[in-house]
């Protein structure tokens, strides 16, 4: 069993119960921007800065890579390395992290794109956002084979796993549940989506995408964002405690993913596969 | 009393129950891309993306503006329309707003930066991130006189005008308070940070910054970023239903702002002032 390696995860501060006059000492979830930075033969650039709970940042790392898209594949990317910059003192060196790619990978050719757009015409809208993952080569998932009996069941028991949520209170989780249903890896973060990139750096790093048949449960609701990085990664079915989105319904049915939502006390609504 | 405009804020799903076979009709909220251009005599480009609850766009548009630093006061937004682009299908122009801008608008200048922008050195942390906010101009908010214990008990008086949430189950709430400790303006969306983005907007659209002496409500966690916005917004005191972040509590201690989490059932956890 894998657990989450956190750094500054918790902070503590003096605070007071409005209704009590005595002064405590309460913790709370660390938070801090993370700067990811992508390096090849032919750039060093800036590409994103996230705001995330401090620990597993090169999973983090790849597990965004890989979610937008800005990975082919797993050669793609050659390493990922905290910043070597000597101008940077010790707290800003642990917030920003290099990825060295290879510099025919999409986010390179990103970047260098980047500074050649100068405008784009309008036009957005949910069924383009779908369009977008068809054209990015994004499959329909393989079945995920866990019953959904016991797929209702996965919260609670991923509740026990929640290191930090059970200090601080604050914080989102995400979980990776093998065909066999077990968990194989519970990650925290502020972010729901950080949470459950850090899931799919891991299996990035571990080789294991596409993730066939497994199942991601996640803490919080499961909107579009979440959904598109399931699908992304290959993953066969996925369990939220709160409610979706209709994008996110949309979304999951264009891809065959299964989607159950409000999974709470072993009983969830099942929003995907479509229903005649 | 402002009550949220909605379009497409709810949509309807076939769903079943993992313990039962019958198939029922649900609620689901709208999720959808809005993108967000600015224009002005010397400048014509995409600003940003956000994935949001059809409705206020035009207000959420004016409270993103504001929040990031992009407009220096009221006047430098001349208006905000929709996208008058033909070949727009019309579910397309729907998720495209164009904020008309001076061209000396902070935003308009960004854009035009962005273009010759190459590469930047790394190096972020928190405590950057707070100078940030202190660089923008952004000063200590006035205190809010709205009693703490009021305070603690608006999350559950926020509550029944929570319409869409009431019938989804779905999304995040943000209500503003004002100094005699009524609400003047609730709003709702997937997104939390959209959710206080709508309200900030309402209240630049009706001349009412800087909000001295006014409570933000939200039904969710308190992180860095909605501490941030309420700072740039001269907000009093913020309550949160759940955990605030590290980062969150620092920013509001050093900008004055009354942070309050764990707000229910009347009794909430005072993270900032500060207490010895």
């Amino acid at each position: 069993m894998s657990t989450a390696k956190l750094t500054k995860a918790i902070n503590r501060f003096k605070v007071k119960k409005t209704n009590k006059s005595a002064i405590a000492t309460d913790n709370v979830v660390g938070e801090e921007p993370l700067e990811i930075r992508v390096q090849s033969t032919v750039d060093d650039s800036r590409l994103a800065i996230t705001m995330r709970t401090p620990g597993n940042d090169l999973e983090l790392t790849a597990g965004f890579l890989w979610s937008e898209g800005l990975l082919r594949d797993r050669e793609d990317l050659i390493s990922i390395t905290s910043c070597k910059d000597p101008n940077l003192t010790p707290e800003e060196a642990e917030n920003v992290v290099v990825a060295h790619l290879k510099p025919e990978a999409p986010a390179i050719l990103r970047q260098l794109d980047r500074r050649f757009m100068i405008s784009s015409a309008c036009g957005i809208c949910g069924t383009t956002q779908i369009e977008d993952l068809v054209n990015r080569g994004i499959q329909k998932v393989e079945p995920c084979r866990i019953d959904v009996d016991e797929l209702a069941k996965l919260p609670e028991k991923m509740k026990t796993q929640q290191n930090i949520f059970s200090k601080t209170g604050g914080l989102h989780a995400a979980g990776l549940v093998a065909p066999s249903g077990e968990f194989i890896a519970v990650r925290e973060d502020v972010g729901r989506h950080n949470a459950v990139d850090k899931i799919i750096g891991f299996a990035l790093m571990q080789n294991l995408l596409p993730l066939s048949g497994y199942a991601l449960v996640i803490s919080g609701r499961g909107g579009f964002e979440i959904v598109q990085k399931a699908v992304a990664a290959g993953i066969g079915a996925l369990v939220a405690v709160s409610a979706p989105t209709s994008l996110a319904v949309e979304t999951a049915r264009k891809f065959d993913l299964k989607l159950l939502g409000f999974a709470r006390e072993g009983v969830a609504t099942i929003y995907s596969p479509e229903f005649a």
